[in-house]
């Protein structure tokens, strides 16, 4: 039996357990919400800390909270925001659709630390009090959006973007790497005219560097934060220029370039910033399936696929047929980016739910989002690790191919017309045999002028 | 530090952690896929214990297995499916795409422990080898989908269809309680004729219903397990009729009716029945979100919404308002559904890309079909007992608001015609007065015949 | 100019074309819906013609309705049926939700036949009154939901299920045509152990032939009819019995098996059947979507890709490069399954914002719903017969590919154990030597054992 | 019967109606995808024309395309971009998926037409020849691109945004002119502190407004052009320069501002700018969804509901309840939003599915994007003129639901704590009395002190 400590709310006493921090409200959610195995991101939680942070310097300042409370409250906020007390926001995912209650979560917890840091006795409200001083000037109605777009901001800075820029250098320099080798290019997955190896990885690079700047550019309507609005987006029971100062203290905190929304009655009732930010991920989601199931089917084989890429053998790929080896960070990264894809429309969904003045989808959005955050930067990161870098190209398999192709004859349209060069390729292709017989053979060049018109190395570029 | 055993597979050496069961293979995976923070859910390791215990049988009684290995190697999958060794299963979904790396987790786990039955060393894979004796007969191209299979009939019969019964019994409970409450109806949002407050969750309960039996009915393809394919279909490596008989033993060790797959190159290359599934889902998601939703908004107020259901009060509201209590079992079980259909949509895409003779989205399919039903039966369950058995009728509202209808004039219709009917009502809107006093005015029906017609009592069903 | 009469409704006089049928109110949704380029589909048409001509059958026969109005009624929704008014139907999807306006198109073209049949005015609503004749004992709440219903039971008749069952057929011989030829199968996009061409068709023909099933089992529901619900489920305004008669007049006209609905609030609050109809229509996409992509694949060349098959040539395929032909069947269907995922999930969202007694977003809801039939059955259609029977094995490249294959070594598996079999493949890849070369030098095997088990003819099938 | 004419390529003669002037590939498609009813939108058409013009002058200043050839080409495009071909672009979207044929078709066209204008034999190829000629430079997989995003910016331009600036006005307007009336919130869909309905409206106008911005910003990507990169991104068969002089020449002819994109590998192989672009079309969808769900919900009744505005009538809203009024605009707003959604998951799927070279996923891509902008943008445009701007507040109303309000109470707290203020409202909903009753009865205010501190006209904003 774990020994428990008595909170109170408005509702009643409840047992928790002594060796936590929380209090009445957290505990009643965990007895009203036994729903799934999802709990509230470590993001949001350290969020949760930064704005509590952040208010109580405000309300310090502004001579609101007595100073000492205020310096406890702050103290304790700091613990959050350093991950001393995760194992203290036990809620999950799907509670009030508000965050409530992951609010008064943090209220209790950082309540019942200051109390402790200032010798009282926990559970006494005395003298911290989570709604009076730890909520003082707050609504859950502001707080949990903004520590969602606090809990965003900062997963893209330390989660998303690395990984995605390591990606991006990645495929930069393999692109570099590969300028220099010729192959066919395939459309509508068939043989085609010819690119370089390097111009298809700078195709890949560029979708990466676009995904960045989205990303980037999304994230300017992140940084606007609905805190200030309180109830109802008003700003009841705040003062003017304080959602200024504590946009302004969040920024200090975290080092990010946060500011107080404009309209803060937008800001609770609905998500729109983030429904985009989303719409970003899912555009990098496509960007990066479309790369790795293009590594994979070029590297297809070992000996009856494409095989112009040798990809880097990480572990066994069967357990039944011994000594295979398959791409597996590209199925882990179109994996995620499938998921994200359905995260994305859950976001979308949830987006358009708000009812009069408040969203309340918003645990659940902020859990897709940063999810999506998380698994895009992760597999970013592994793919490059564990795949790009060791990628190779097989350039004999590479050489044949291109010599081998049909496609060629699109040199020789400008000169002697699209019709003429249509019979040139459908006889060779008939017949099994190359395009310089069928092309002299039928009377449209000479051996000569074929040679000088079908050079690969010469259908790379537009013409000087 | 930790202690540690080295283990080996074909890549070479591995440490692992020398209080865990697993080898190299499953250690390889946690270094290369160092990706989010999901892991495989427990009734897809539970759903593998099924599986080995299931073919060591068969394989015993076959006489490809020495009775000795193969008693230890049940001995030990039964340990698995007990639930014995869920934290030996540390891999996250976001592995290879066929879930070999999960298969291996269960041949090692298995056979580290069989060993350790038999008296041996673990690592040495003496005398049972993970692929040679835990995995005989098997590939993980159809083992993993055949977990996918048994996890989610395990899932349903457990979680999922248990929290839909429940809510369908407390719907129809509260259906025949409110029978003779004859409230407005309301189309388009707006007023419309009444109907009994009874046939409104008559309404809901008949969702449940069709809910329940679209689940069950797509059971039926879940129940045929890709097992006995081995690596591409075929069957390869196993023995005529070795498919039926270890799907007869897992119907034998799991209690549900399961049974071989009639083609197993669909089986493997495809997830359809999943997608099926995954959309009969989605539908009671639709079904839940619509209940929930109306719940909710009759329950508004408690002054200035519609005020016809008083809900429960489970917890504070605010962190700001004093005395706001919420509809929040109404709010996480809309949040799950809007999230249901966000897994559906990852769902069916990744079903759709398969490749030649496998499908690589296994881990990330069954991941969001059994969240997805975790969080319905969960959401189901905990709405049920917080939010719909406590629902009460305020009965003073709802007989208030019934008799301002306007469109009780619909009862007078077939009487006036729909033209004049049409202008009672305009006119008693337009002058805010009542529908009879405009009726009788406009000379359509004397004040007998208006009672005689207009009796909300009498609109509620077909005319006898 | 175009000659105009003048109609009217509650609302006032307006003109219409006098060459048209319709009345007031559907001219005034032209008015005020300027929205989009999507008309009702016809589908929906023909089944309102159903639908009046059902309920004029009861209404006379119950003597509610004089019997010259109902006749002319009977006749004039007849010719709606047989598709003589389509040109009547000007309505936009993007109407109001619960489809009013199109009921109320139907009311008035039939009601102004109707009195053309029986030589009165059109636009005087006499003898033939929109609302109180053609509309009698209906609520465009109950009617226009039973169109959907009726509009998908006779497209999945006329559309859907000939292109699908066509398919099946067409693949089903091609499973049998390609029965004895042997290939490399490929997991992970990677070469793996044999299998025959037939069976990898087989496993085509199998997912479509559960996809026709699954289609056929969801109809069940979309079989059920709102009609009799009139305005909120209730059956205002009919008589008991009224709704087993008109579904029964309606399964009479069309020969398909309608019945009434067994709770007619949940059929108009919800459209869950459709909602479930929907996903298995996404099922459908996801099976097609795979089998396209497959063929494109096996297809691809014919120089430097897999080449396994050879894909009918049915027009030219580049404005750019000569002679080049490319899948453009597999293309179009491709893109028709993405485009159903898509409806899918504006179907599911749709599904559950029904709000009290209704769902109001009904004509969206079928438009998608029909639309993804329509492309479905056509393009399944036009893959058979453009793509599926032309398709031809290129049997020199599928046995040259499966002999260089390394995943042959599977085979060995059982007789020298995985870890040796492992080395044996591991070392034929580093040195591009064969197996059986290096499983003799590494001294596991000796020639003879290795021809006689290492048989890709033996590697099609369990073992007898 | 039709008079025909006889045209030909590659795969032979082909008979097309003589009044047409598409040649043979255009009625090769008609033959081979018999699928659906959805042709290629007009703006592709117009787009089309656009760059056979821009190239056409590109080839004549460069010198390579005959004078009198390019004059003739310039005059038929510009005959296209005026509409007056509309008629001959018979397509439909599910044709390949490269949109060749649609490339085919234009090239057909304007090659006929300007043989026409030259005085030659239509069918001939001569002097204009539609490969030769008018695709000169030019490969369908950078023409087809290059048409789906002028097409884009130029729907955007003249539909998308037009309709949602005129909704902004209009909200923005209904904020001004409802400044002074100050309501009760709702949070939850429950009672909440009050604000202005102007503030409440200032959302929706903001939401709409951030809405314009993203749309405009994502428009960044739409206007870098594909063309320049033929068939797979290389350039080839173009000269150095011509990529910028086309996209120069599209800008001029346009007046947008055109560029040609940075990477045409990426540019023919994804369609990433598109899918981002969707993302904003689906998040201006959710925040669509939001404001016409709240009006028609803050209209509901007219007697039964929350009443709080009075929505404009425009139609009969029943075709069985007489003088019913329906939010039939909200209603179409909302069906295009859940459809825009449906949307923008098919562009998000077609868009991750690019194979090597080339993404054959276009026609259908840009028919979902286009369709969604006509959508929002028409159905923004009808919502302004039938709805927002007819609506007017229900004062009495609005002031009684506001003094009934408990949560007035949340501006006690700061003077009576949390806790003491939560007594009062529960005391007060409990014994159905005022706030002011209770919190004297209980002691923590007196009348004066309540009088001053509960205001709702203070309650509206921060403290000065």
């Amino acid at each position: 039996m774990t020994a428990t400590r008595t909170e109170t709310d408005s509702f009643g006493p409840l047992e928790v357990p002594a060796d936590k921090y929380w209090g009445a409200q957290t505990q009643r959610s965990i007895l009203n919400f036994p729903i799934g195995w999802e709990r509230q991101p470590v993001p949001i939680i350290r969020a949760l800390g930064v704005i509590k942070k952040a208010c109580a310097m405000a309300n310090k300042a502004q001579g609101k909270l007595d100073a000492k409370i205020a310096d406890a409250i702050i103290e304790a906020a700091g613990e959050v925001i350093e991950g001393k007390f995760d194992d203290n926001f036990p809620l999950v995912v799907w509670q009030t659709g508000s965050g409530t209650q992951s609010n008064m979560n943090a209220n209790e917890v950082i309540g019942n630390r200051a109390i402790e840091i200032l010798g009282g006795v926990m559970g006494t409200k005395d003298p911290v009090h989570p709604n009076d001083h730890c909520n003082m000037g707050q609504s859950s109605n502001d707080t949990f959006p903004t520590a969602m777009h606090v809990g965003i901001a900062m997963q893209a800075r330390d989660v998303l973007l690395p990984g995605l820029r390591k990606l991006h250098a990645a495929l930069e320099a393999k692109s570099e790497a590969f300028k220099d080798i010729i192959k066919i290019g395939r459309t509508h997955t068939q043989d085609a005219t010819p690119l370089t190896l390097g111009q298809e990885f700078s195709g890949y690079a560029h979708q990466v560097k676009k995904g960045i700047e989205r990303i980037e550019a999304c994230l300017g309507d992140i940084y606007e934060l609905a805190q200030g609005g309180t109830a109802v987006g008003t700003g009841l029971n705040t003062q003017v220029g304080w959602a200024e100062t504590v946009a302004a203290n969040m920024a200090e905190i975290t080092g990010l370039p946060f500011v107080t929304a404009p309209n803060k009655f937008e800001a609770l009732a609905a998500h729109d910033a983030m429904v985009m930010f989303s719409g970003a991920l899912k555009t990098v989601a496509a960007s990066l399936f479309k790369i790795a199931n293009d590594i994979r089917l070029l590297g297809s084989g070992p000996r009856c696929g494409l095989g112009e890429l040798i990809l880097p053998e990480n572990e066994p790929g069967s357990s039944i047929m011994p000594g295979k080896v398959n791409p597996t960070q590209a199925e882990a990264l179109t994996m995620v980016c499938a998921h994200v894809m359905g995260n994305d429309a859950a976001v979308g969904f949830a987006g358009s739910q708000g009812h009069f003045e408040l969203n309340v989808y918003n645990p659940m959005m902020s859990y897709n989002v940063l999810q999506s955050m998380q698994l895009l930067g992760d597999s970013a990161s592994a793919f490059t690790d564990n795949m790009v870098v060791g990628i190779e190209a097989n350039e004999p398999r590479i050489e044949k191919l291109l010599h081998e192709s049909l496609m060629l004859v699109t040199a020789l349209a400008p000169t002697i017309g699209y019709d003429n060069a249509t019979k040139v390729a459908k006889t060779a292709h008939k017949n099994g045999t190359t395009l310089k017989e069928e092309a002299i053979k039928l009377g449209f060049v000479d051996a000569e002028t074929f040679d000088k018109v079908v050079r690969p190395e010469q259908m790379i570029g537009p013409k000087a």
